[in-house]
């Protein structure tokens, strides 16, 4: 009996904020492999803010994700079949196969997994990805030093969390905005974060981070947008660096919000804005992995996992993000 | 019988639009010098679009001007009396002196200007820090190379007029945007830019932009902001980078004015903004005039002044400035 394959996709392209209906559950026969291809069975489906610009009908750094189409996403997986002249049977990968239970691949784009030396999952997000764009972006984009100031949006997810947990390792002071207290207490209590502020809460953003940060903001790594920004970029040091990482409130938005002009703040302070993907670092990604797999064993670097069960319920799991009801990274847990 | 000065000092603290009622003029007798002095008799006085902020109370790049202070500009001036160890009566020099016939300076900050190589007033534009701003907001920030499209706003202005003539010798497609058809006229028809743009009267800034940068804004010279930056942003190229060096459509702002959120775009195109003083050049300045110089003495740079006779009209020329009534350089003509 052929095997059954069970994948999302997209069944409408929503103007403003995206829901569970906007995608579809759809069953499928896996087909026979031909030479060169390999079977894979999905372990864990990462679920991550970017994939609701691929919902759009506009061409972006990457072409949109068509009707009907599975969705984007990567995955952690074991190769069950293999007809690839490398890839055996039982290799673990990871890499971009969408939103589905099995998916076939020549192999491309695909990295092998080590799972003696982390739990596979990792490969979503501290070791993977999320884990990259932290390391890179703070780095190289925000090129944060000792000593500097490092405000982080977006704090307790997925990128944030390492983000501010980099700028610790650096020696730098490093204050996290987040949306609930919950997330603040296992930023600073946990993870060393020396300042934490609930946006929803904080009654006026722009004096409580002035408070946190004294000598103002040298690096900001922002990952929302919106007024979260409206409030860091006043607080900018001389010659400050900001990451554009992502601007999750911006999103669902059905038109361009309107917002309070920012420009001149530039002029000011000497400052730089800089809007990076992490695929532009693709030829230094080995360093990242080598570095943040350090960090990680000799514990500098923790993480959470957000952990939802099964391939129908990853259209939930992706509406949650939008709504911050995740801590550290998102994923789905498809099978063992 | 002592020499009489006449200065223009700050009467008011416009919270929006600057008038010329926010000023007044004043006359005092010069006094007798002190050792290590000079006084400067005024020639040409500068009146710039950054000033607006120095009449603002809050502490920015630099100290605001107090009232009843003389307000703050760069002069070309010549010795008239000296009692300095190396400056000389009858030597010509720019610097700070403020809006007045006669200053006493010890020579701080001062430059010597040789009155042989090109009109004096050009050290007060082409050849002195606005051409400087442009030399450097153009190479260093922008980054602009050969076969780049690059996009200057305030285009018919001190600095955007040279930033134009700098990208078409270095190989550049420019496209200035102007608010008068006469000033779109002299950039294309005079100084070689390939395309202009009137936005008080296009209709569809963006649209028409569009239209002239097929392959997208590899470099975005921004003096003006607002709406203006608002048509540019969208059609960055990737890697595009834009420098900040004015916001004139926000200066006489009551309270920051709203816009559509742009930051976004920065992500998609992988785009870089920097605001930048070109104070921060100073130890550069000689790189720039040297070249400049040769530019404007073998024809590749021209300039245009618009000159107003008199101290007392200085602050009809500086309100003139937020109205686009200067093609090129504004300078107030105070003696010969």
């Amino acid at each position: 009996m052929a095997l059954l394959n069970r994948k999302i996709v997209l069944a409408s392209r929503p103007p403003g904020m995206v829901s569970e209906s906007d995608f579809r559950l759809l069953e499928e026969e896996v087909r026979a492999l031909q030479d060169g291809e390999i079977l894979v069975r999905a372990l864990y489906l990462s679920v991550d803010p970017y994939m609701r610009g691929r919902m759009r009908d506009v061409k972006s750094y990457a072409d949109p994700v068509g009707i009907d189409e599975v969705m984007v996403g990567e995955i952690v997986g074991r190769i069950e079949q293999s007809r690839h002249p490398t890839l055996q049977t039982g290799d673990m990968v990871a890499g971009h196969l969408g939103w589905q239970e099995y998916a076939i691949s020549r192999g491309k784009g695909l990295r092998k997994i080590d799972p003696s030396s982390a739990p596979v999952s990792s490969a979503l997000h501290v070791l993977g990805m999320p884990g990259a764009t932290a390391y890179f972006g703070l780095l190289d984009v925000c090129r944060a030093q000792e000593g500097d100031t490092v405000v982080v949006s977006g704090a307790a997810g997925a990128v944030g969390s390492i983000v501010g947990q980099i700028g610790k390792i650096l020696g730098c002071r490093v204050v996290g905005i987040a949306g609930d207290d919950d997330k603040l207490e296992w930023l600073t209590g946990d993870l060393g974060f020396d300042g934490g502020i609930n946006y929803k809460t904080s009654g006026n953003l722009a004096r409580e981070l002035d408070k946190l940060c004294p000598d103002g903001v040298n690096c900001f790594f922002d990952n929302v947008g919106g007024p979260v920004s409206d409030a860091v970029i006043p607080l900018l040091a001389q010659n400050a660096h900001i990451a554009i990482c992502g601007q999750i409130s911006q999103y669902n938005a059905e038109k361009p919000e309107l917002g309070p002009r920012l420009l001149w703040h530039l002029i000011v302070k000497r400052a730089t804005i800089r809007g990076f993907l992490v695929f532009d670092y693709f030829d230094r990604f080995g360093e990242a992995m080598k570095r943040l797999s350090e960090w990680v064993i000799s514990g500098k670097i923790k993480y959470r996992e957000n952990i939802i069960e099964g391939i129908e319920n990853a259209p939930r799991a992706f509406v949650g993000l939008f709504k911050g009801e995740n801590t550290g990274k998102q994923l789905v847990h498809i099978a063992d």
